[in-house]
């Protein structure tokens, strides 16, 4: 079969690979039916993840058809459709019964798939801990609307419950990537009141608007910006403060109750606290590359909480219910579709954010 | 001025009245633009609420424009348009201190306007604790938008917020009159994959199902249903059996995850611990006239909780929130409107719910 | 082997029995080392547990040794000193993951063991899985440290941790009986500033004022007691009346803020409502012969939580820790010790509440 | 009257001031017979609080009797024995209403006595807000068992609840001074099996251990230590992993449930996040000097969560109750006890840390 390798730092390649075999009796062969490319693909690319193995198949946000389940398998049988999870865990350890999942005490535990095992950018796939790692998919969902459950809708949905939020509450979301987007569509289950989404690319901020997902968009970039902000930011500089003044005024003065920092920019943590309320929660879903700063000093009395960490990918049971029902629909982030044959191109639009792109849908 | 009177059991009656003045320093006084109509009332008509006081004017669910304050009042200044809470209280007690409103120590708190100290089917109406029993209402925010904040729209809030909502839950309500519907509403704000409404009522049904406040509508009562549920209780009886293989067949044959019980009819609290699953929470909502059975051996194991009592009105300002920012709309309440002439006519029809009356919204 | 038999209603003998087998790969067998009698095996005896399958060995309570191990067994293995869980349950459906482990959707899933499978009142015992369903006990915890983890010490601290206690709570107790002294030890863990322990039996109040598991007892009973509280109820009735007036003295007039009823009398659920403050939690811990009623009238307003059922045995390890850092000690418990040919006569003591008995201590 | 003196960066001095008088309807007048002096009157005398103003009054830390009360007072009366909040807050605003009242929106919310406005090392203070300000001491409750409630011991209180401990944790305390010592009480209310007390100072560590508020106490600096640990981290350094290996091996291999880092040294919050446990909840209860780094790349998939702040004072209720039941003692902290008159010679030996110093009893 065809799949997509890391080959070690700067290279990815096509190879022709074994299609997978059970190897423990809770694994499942899954044939990928369609795929797509996540920003850690890109980390991973860019030798930015340490783990990460060179000769992995990359690749962790699919679904497909399982063709093959070991012995201990209960929940999924050959020929249903399914999501993947991007993270493996046993599902009985003592992080695993806690809902901690990502750190699962396996060896190949959290996020092992197109990072430390092969992944999903193939024909191809094995899972293990298949009960655990596989959500069955209902006849009526399609490939496309179940494509993101096991990473970026988790990560949404996992980053919102640990956001706390209530009703009525004044949420901020820096960042309105694919992984702000379904921050915003999952912190709505909770009715806040208002969702400010915050971004320097005006068209992604449009998205948020126009898909229902953000309340009101704050664009700190002028020149670039369509997205019908009000006002803006001086050019020259003073971008923070013109951010902390706008959610300032869209929320009594106070800040927002809860931030999520989707952003993972050079200032966008800074950014993040200074636009909390006192007592809020801070929320770093964002993968960052540098050390910050986190200055007690000036925040002291502020009586902030940051919560920090990768997704617990645990909720993908509850996540199609909603999905399943239309609660949620994340038909709005695929804005590209390929085959596997055009993969590499398709990293080459995805890295430079050319095109309008959001995320790419890719049948193998 | 003019106000409708509880004369004692069994009559009310539009008398003349004083105009209210401050006593104390939290009071205000609060000139009524719109009122109306309230199951309660009818409750202390029949001489069913001891705690009524018989000279009394009725009326616990209205907004207005504040007249006068206090001199302890801070939170509202003649002028501003306010809703009314159903609930006095003082906010320093120890129940106040929790949240338990209704419970507070104060002689009037809990539920008192209305009931024990004159209320809102008048002109004008004097309100203790001013700044814990009056919220302002936003200019963009109309009369009618806003009425019924104070208790039936505050009780679905503190309904939904009891039973422990959780997003993705299967949610199962107990009839679909006003207290019904508006559990629904607050429901929604925590995003349930599915709301089951059960109503004898076919056109409660269609109005729950039509404004999107139901998933799915289930009555038992086939000859005068016309709500399109596809299938029907057989006529001579079978009714609970046929609600609980309903609501079974509805969710994953486990019964609901939450159950709120909003009918208080002779045996719709068995119904609802009866499709309610094992641990899940019963919110017995409506008052009830007569003693309830808890059949302890016959549903151990099932490990229910059971939450009751009577809304604790206190979370009115994220309510106004809400209904600011469009994430309520109780708007589909109002059938009928008249004004405090026709108020003794408009008690029959609400009565006897006639005329496809929800709510009735009043002019004085 | 020899074992305690159910042999219908009314009837137990020892048998002699095959020494059991391994039978699912997640099975142990455990070399029973110590055992006991629970209250459910008295209700089992006499026929009131319908679930009971005539022919079953009883016991659901008891430590062991184990001698062998299913191939998926993982947490033990033959040698290790083990505590028993009295429920089985396979830690993935539905209710598992959840922490609902006695409605655990397996057939033999909650109170199976000595009830519908054969138990430990035996030589050997055979524990379906048996990762779920056995606690390694610590070299330096004992036998006799460790009997009752499995069952009533695990009730004790379900209930607590369902009652939601929180630091310099007033807690009512009601029954100082195994279940009730556990209920107690349990509370202790959250620190109330009260724990307040009624009975009729002065014994058991003496108990448990002299280990410091409460800190003011109650006894309606004058002429049977001893126990040291300054006032008696009057002979004449009015006991629950004089309880009520009691709690009410020692709680700032307000009630318990938590009540466990853990007595399970003819008037002992209606007691504890009457004794909650509003707003309280009420556990219904005690298994119930009778239906109880549930005035939600004349509670109106009174706004109770009423949690019911029965234990979820999931917090085995967490119980084990405690112990073995000597935070929980049942020692005081065991007022008797026998070997298995004296059990039968230990029933009779045992039932009969003879002899200041709390639990045995039965050596196979 | 006598009164201690901030004068500006560096002097402190007793000076003669007016008693002061009820100023608003809300104040109470409070003849101090007990205070004592706290690290951040240090930091104020370092010039290290900025918010702190010259010619203000020192001491937010003490116990006294009501001599006046304005006419809004409700729950003190003249004569009461009271303990005193540091925190000043109205009960009223957003923020109070929500329990975070060291962010009150009243222009003196949150620490003001002793900082903004005139303290309590004087023989009287003004104590605005008096109803949320002042603590009612029962008789039996001595005025030096309460004489820290109102700061340190709320701070261990609030501490120990943002901790979100459960019974069997394990727990890890950085700092064995006042507050460290305050939080190990709090902490011990929630029944963790375990808590582990890091300090360089034997003698506090030896004081944990002896109180029973340390199970464990690990010191990193063995020339200094007498506290019996078994062994001791390598004098030339490592010292930093010597301590992580010790909670390590004392928590399973996994590292703390919970931290307090109360020690706010050069690179004790560091330590803090490598002795937690993934998904762990590290409450910085200290005051920092420094800026923090938060090293997110290193810590990534760790899932931390960080609780940062100062003490939000609304629990003295509970504390007080804790303490008149004697689940609480405080009685330890105080080692020396000195009169107004000798004060600045116990400000020496305090900010020396000399002569075993953890508290003082000054008696105006």
């Amino acid at each position: 079969m065809r799949a997509v390798v890391y080959q070690g730092k700067g290279n990815i390649a096509l190879e022709e690979r074994d299609i997978p075999v059970i190897r423990n009796a809770a694994d499942a062969v899954v044939k990928v039916t369609l795929t797509t490319i996540c920003s850690s693909d890109i980390h991973i690319k860019h030798g930015a993840v340490p783990r990460a193995v060179p000769g992995t198949i990359l690749g962790h946000e699919f679904v497909g058809q399982v063709v093959e389940t070991g012995s201990a398998v209960k929940k999924v049988r050959p020929g249903d459709r399914v999501a993947v999870n991007v993270e493996t865990f046993c599902g009985e350890c003592f992080f695993c019964r806690r809902g901690f999942v990502n750190n699962c005490e396996d060896e190949n535990g959290g996020w092992a798939l197109g990072c430390r095992i092969d992944g999903g950018q193939a024909e191809y796939c094995r899972i293990p801990y298949a009960d655990n790692g596989l959500t069955k998919i209902p006849d009526h969902v399609t490939d496309e609307e179940a494509l993101f459950i096991g990473d970026i809708l988790s990560t949404g949905y996992w980053a919102a419950k640990l956001g706390g939020l209530k009703p009525a509450d004044t949420v901020a979301v820096l960042g309105a990537g694919p992984t702000g987007l379904c921050t915003m569509m999952c912190a709505r289950l909770y009715s806040p009141a208002k969702i400010i989404a915050i971004d320097v690319d005006a068209d992604r901020l449009e998205l948020a608007k126009r898909q229902g997902l953000a309340d009101v968009v704050v664009c700190p970039m002028p020149e670039r910006c369509r997205c019908g902000a009000e006002d803006y930011a001086d050019v020259a500089g003073k971008v923070q403060e013109y951010v902390v003044g706008r959610i300032l005024s869209e929320s009594h003065g106070r800040g927002a109750d809860v931030v999520f920092e989707a952003a993972g920019g050079a200032d966008t943590f800074e950014t993040a606290w200074k636009i909390a309320r006192p007592n809020a929660a801070v929320v770093a879903v964002a993968m960052y590359e540098e050390e910050q700063v986190l200055p007690l000093p000036r925040m002291y009395g502020k009586n902030l909480t940051f919560k920090t960490g990768g997704v617990d990918g645990c909720y993908c049971e509850e996540i199609m219910e909603l999905l399943s029902a239309k609660k949620l629909d994340t038909s709005c982030l695929i804005t590209h579709r390929t085959s596997l044959d055009g993969i590499l191109k398709a990293y080459e639009i995805f890295e430079g954010r050319q095109d309008g792109i959001i995320k790419f849908a890719v049948k193998p």
